[in-house]
């Protein structure tokens, strides 16, 4: 049922992240950074956090990839984004964007799309609602804020044509996580509910799929198992935790202690072929 | 002695807040955004964190109440806030104003007398030195840095005049909580002296207050059930805790484990006429 | 060994900052914001961050310290911390500055070095490559994003060079600390290894440091004593800990419930001559 092969790889790149250490760049929400660093390097990765227009390039070029986040987003920030995007573009680190609150405002949907246009993006993660709204303008629905009112599966075949037609990786969150690359999907199974009650869990998502994407350059791949391997510590934490707040702190803890042969046993990922993506 | 009739309302909002999920638009200081976007979404809200001039007008119309606190002012973050109120005031959106340190320097003072004078603030919550801070010249005193020199009793007649004046409802936070809007006067005696020792739990007040007040329009009871709501988890996490990071870990997972026949049977408000204010 | 004086005046120390409660001024980066206002807290001292031109002279004005970091550098920063930073000099309030990344790029190595050149700065904390980075152009040398690649012995003799040229006190973490006013050196032996697992913790060092130097104008005490603390609570806190997240936690409680005679029998510093330093 689950893919054996992908678990052996989740428990590979956990141990090339810890190994290697890589630097990450973040350019990012000022509501996560400190919980999103914590996890970098919980998870083994290095992380730094850098949005003057002055120092992203010279920053992206000593890092192994480069995280994009629109979560409290200003035009001097998107504006950053763009010119550490193109730098890093150029110097082949992979780019994972996180599309925050996407459909709720048109500054987010506009400037998610700005990013999109403007830069060769590896993966872009976000919950359903988000994704949806970057189709075109009459597949958009409202969404609330930055919570989303669509499941992974209402999106999973428009989200495959999406991947597709911006030439990039998606990994859509939710109680099932969906990642395709147009081609194929991945479905990850492990996670647990209280995630939902922590901010900026979707953001942690994402940076660890950038730790991910720096040791593993096939998209697909480093973003099911990055995922993977959070769901799974996400599981391993809800059962040490009394309410969210000790959620949060053993999910980091989580992070730290868990053995890559654990997350081997404890992957829970499916290989789909597209035809499977719409029964 | 203590109200059962607020703390049946204080059980009922809090069930309101679960059931309804409201949306919580804040512009808020950088200090504290992450432990009030956790608290939001311990106590059942859906919090949103959005400061760009560009997009606060529309981000507060899908809200159910909009938070204000210039903990760490900028100009321009003043003035998505007079924005951000003026279209909550235009669609009813129930605004909170949390003025950080007023008192402390004259741009935080004339900052939050700005917003009070261009826009309609259901609640002002502060501890006394900044909700004193408020009145004419005269009155005025000093305050160190963030931190309150006085005690709600010494400013309880003051605070009845001041919200008269202002005609909004005043939230003044300290052993006791005062909460009046210029007729009635309420005490809230819940609450534990380890919150002033995590920062922010001023703020995160403001944001509790802000989630009542989005299930209930009426912003005495509103405050006054959400401050005893936070005071009790307060309590209750304080008997948990080793120290103030233990304490602010236990707090969310209280905000999230109460139970509201748990709140009702331990709210502890009073209700005084106006005469017994300056008793 | 171990200097009982040294570890006497770290308990007199810590003494006065629970006694005079300062207030601590910082203007720093927006990841630690939280971590740091917390951990000055939980040793006694009060935190305000305040980063708006139009009100940092007259913050830094009731401050006992002010605190400078260039985590998340941008412009507009620098010049606020110019200002705060000049009119502290005028009123003695003693500043520290925490050069983050110094090195990684070049805004930030020639902040660095704008806000040494233009302000009397009685602290610079950083690791050995931020360090070494402020040190003339053939000693420069790369690092990795915010982390360090140098150890403190590595930088000894170099540092005391660059505090008697400057004419500051230079504290250098690590797994051993070194600090150096250009005459003297002393050597922290407190730490632990998990710490550096904690996004922030070198800016909670300079922020204890800050709280230190605000009730003990001798630098080197200040710094010395404050990292034997510091680094003591870390070490307690790492018998507590499951892994970073908890760790964190535990530190706060640390920095809180330790009592003066704990720290006494507990600091391991060495103070040790110049000669001894390239031995």
């Amino acid at each position: 049922m689950f893919s054996q092969d992908m678990a052996q790889k989740a428990a590979e790149n956990l141990r090339l992240v810890r190994d290697k250490r890589p630097l990450i760049h973040n350019i990012t929400n000022y509501v996560v950074m400190n919980y999103t660093a914590n996890a970098l390097l919980a998870c083994g990765a290095s992380p730094v956090m850098a949005h003057a227009v002055e120092e992203v390039e010279e920053m992206v070029s000593i890092a192994g990839a480069l995280v994009l986040n629109i979560g409290t987003l200003s035009l001097p920030w998107i504006e950053a984004m763009l010119r550490a995007g193109r730098r890093a573009n150029e110097l082949h680190v992979p780019v994972i964007l996180d599309p925050v609150g996407a459909g709720a405002t048109r500054l987010r949907t506009d400037s998610a799309k700005r990013l999109i246009e403007g830069l060769l993006i590896d993966v872009i993660r976000g919950n359903a609602s988000e994704i949806l709204s970057l189709t075109e303008e009459e597949l958009r629905v409202g969404t609330k804020g930055v919570d989303s009112v669509h499941t992974v599966d209402q999106v999973a075949e428009t989200a495959m044509l999406l991947a597709k037609e911006l030439g990039t990786t998606l990994a859509i969150t939710g109680a099932v996580d969906l990642i395709t690359d147009g081609e194929r999907i991945c479905r990850v199974m492990n996670g647990h509910g209280m995630m939902s009650y922590v901010t900026g869990t979707g953001c942690t998502a994402t940076v660890i799929i950038g730790a991910f994407l720096a040791v593993c350059r096939n998209p697909l791949e480093a973003a099911t198992t990055g995922l993977s391997y959070f769901g799974l510590a996400g599981e391993r934490a809800a059962a040490r935790a009394f309410g969210p707040g000790s959620f949060q702190i053993a999910l980091l803890d989580t992070l730290y202690v868990m053995k890559e042969e654990e997350l081997k046993a404890g992957a829970k990922i499916q290989i789909c072929g597209p035809l499977q993506t719409s029964s």
